[in-house]
């Protein structure tokens, strides 16, 4: 059983500027995938946001088990209908992470319902993250902290609610943390942000980085089918009850009638 | 200090149907209001989504300590501008309340970031509520377990996120059960779901419904200052940092620039 | 790769008393397991508390991934050294699950820290599971309810901590509501409480619960190494710290000494 | 209505060690204690660990509303008799704060259920303390950070529960990172675990940490009276059943028999 990983790539930044370009080659996207097909039981492909649909059609989410999300300059050029086709995809079970900057995409923003703004500095400083949940799924075979030698900072307070657990926190060199590996779950479909990840440091190319963002596909993968329509409200009739019940009082639907939305 | 509640009212069974009509025949939200205000520490005000702005003006919100929401209905006709108004105030600290139907509201399913649903039964059958966190200050001299003898059954799986805490379980005569009372926080604002309260039955003259929410108002409301931009996302300069780094590697950004949205 | 399971069972009531030794003749440890046995990835084995060392010896834990615990009667009688073995075993990557009676067994309430008290009634009645974490591994392959004709009531409020998710609810005839299926980490460990199996009924025949149990036996199961230590409080000298700093002030410890405890 | 805070100090350093008791002659205990009598609507006291029964008596603890509790060295003095009262009073509703070296306490290794250890080094160097909840209000008149100039470094992982809030999170100067500010729920009593304060620094004269140490204290006090029995497991009698059943299948127990513990 392979796990289906579609890593969606916003691909601006490798075209206009140099030292993306330098390090990313064939786009951050492919450097992500490539290290995820490393492992036998992922299939990983990518998708840019340049292509039709920004890559995210209905067929390509049907196909998809794990979804990964990095952009960062063009957030506000993707379509409102295609987040909300993400949303639903993983409101019925299909995984998603994101990383670094797709804290303010539009998806992250969508399922977090908060700002998940923060502050930030590009110094190239030293950033270490420390595991702050034992032996998480997320964390397997990594030690307990870990280093980049040169990342963007993301300083707290983060936007965002209450995690399930939180997985990971970064100190950084200039005095700030974060909490860098933060899980959740919306509707049947789990979701993970990892923090790492600025476009001008070659931090996808980082063992350790790999091995998270592996981890995490594995973690946020759910076998069970997708649910059909994860927003579906049934009516439950009087007469289908489950326990025998005589209707009481004033009605205000019809028999049969649609709930409101 | 006076705790400043605005009972926002859908308004539109009220006029619709004569049994509503009947029930609160100055509306629910004037019910609501008017049980608040019993209490020396609140002070509450009424707003209709038929008033300019659905009665959700900068001002109001400005003025307003905790929001409480019920609609039904309509909840397609409130206006996008208006939700992103009220999420704004309950990130930047304002309390919120959402009630029965107001499960379906846009304000409550863009603070959640998933779709809210649940199965439901309009029959008139008894609702058990039971108390699933000791003491807790939502319920504060409540029993253990009270009952509403006509409810509309709302039932499991509800798509909401995991909740900070579950306060209240209900069971009803049908079969069904539902986490009743959740809290959550968004951004700097305190959220609170309550489940009790169909149009077409007296809940909100009930005396343990109205104690609920009174206690509710208490808990969701911060007295801290509201954060006046609770999306900010401030560039920390490296010369600004707290402790003394050295700008390294290539740099996305120049200096001063604002950060990708 | 198989899954290491010790069925923990108390083994008196199958003794004592007849109803009991008919529907689990050869106890209803055995049952449990040899229900998990069915399934190709599972390899459960069980002990008794008449056992030396209640059967719990620091070989059996080391050889244990996923233990699973149902005593009543006999909670006095586990000794607090077991306890103790059962609890740092968790601590270090063993996965446990707590069936039924076993909320009052000593290492649960070792490992919650709370009472884990309930109210209860055995009277044969009808219990309905909700499940309200959709597609959570736990409820695999199961409808979103499921029934049991024959159960003894636990009902809210359950004494125990808030849980990382809620995934089961439990409905009862007589009123009552309970929250049957709850999530946990202490230390490296998961932790699964799941309410059916009285043991005057067939419960553990079961199909329904038979697959909740491998699902959560599936959930629990942690393939990272144990941690050798779950309690060390290593000290990090000043010369061996990742940053370089000086060592300032006065201090308690001379170099060396171990922290207090 | 007036708080009553009891604050227990281990009282053992500030008698052995000269900087200790340089920096506190009156105790610890007498210096937080202090500082809490400033705020009007406090009423703090003092016990220490050689007080009889520590202190600690049932008469004392029923006229404290929130707990404060402070050891190091003596750890293992605290009898165990102690630790149960104390644990029976959080979990009937009082409030409880946990300071610094008490995360080896007796009574909060009881209350977590797990290890608590984590690493450390005593280097005088320089915490800061980070909000990462907006507007909570144990961090109600405090910056988004603050620093303590020399502290002892607590590292993570650090082997508590997932806790309700991650409140504060802490930057070391040697490279680690720690959540310093953490709040639970045991029973109906309110947990708050709140790192800084070791001995041989002037911490409890910081302004900011009397002001988390005093915003705690509100937070975690809860005005409802105690439950006369936190671990009270109630049998509900068919016949007084909510709703009406008729007891079907085999009973374990007579009549009015009490359940097993």
């Amino acid at each position: 059983m392979t796990i289906r990983v579609t890593v969606w790539g916003e691909n601006v930044h490798e075209h206009e500027n140099e030292i993306v370009a330098g390090i990313y080659p064939k786009g951050m996207h492919t450097t992500i995938a490539d290290a995820l097909n490393r492992d036998s039981g992922v299939s990983a492909s990518t998708v840019v946001m340049q292509d039709t649909d920004h890559g995210i059609t209905p067929e390509k989410l049907a196909d998809t088990d794990v979804l990964i999300w990095w952009g960062h300059k063009a957030h506000g050029e993707v379509s409102d209908a295609v987040v909300e086709r993400v949303a639903n995809a993983v409101w019925s079970g299909m995984g998603v992470i994101f990383l670094h900057s797709a804290h303010f995409s539009k998806p992250f923003k969508r399922l977090m319902g908060t700002p998940c703004n923060l502050s930030w500095r590009e110094a190239g400083e030293r950033e270490r993250l420390w595991l702050t949940s034992r032996n998480h799924p997320i964390a397997a075979g990594l030690p307990d902290h870990f280093e980049l030698e040169n990342e963007e900072m993301y300083g707290e307070p983060f936007g965002v609610p209450e995690p399930l657990e939180t997985v990971f926190v970064s100190w950084f060199a200039g005095g700030e943390v974060f909490r860098s590996g933060l899980t959740y779950k919306r509707g049947a479909g789990n979701v993970f942000y990892f923090r790492p990840g600025h476009e001008t440091y070659p931090t996808y190319h980082d063992a350790n980085v790999q091995r998270v963002i592996l981890n995490a596909v594995k973690w946020a993968y759910n076998p069970a089918p997708r649910i059909a329509d994860p927003s579906a409200a049934p009516n439950v009739p009087v007469e289908s009850a489950l326990e025998p019940i005589v209707e009481r009082g004033p009605k205000l639907h019809k028999d049969g009638e649609e709930g409101y939305r």
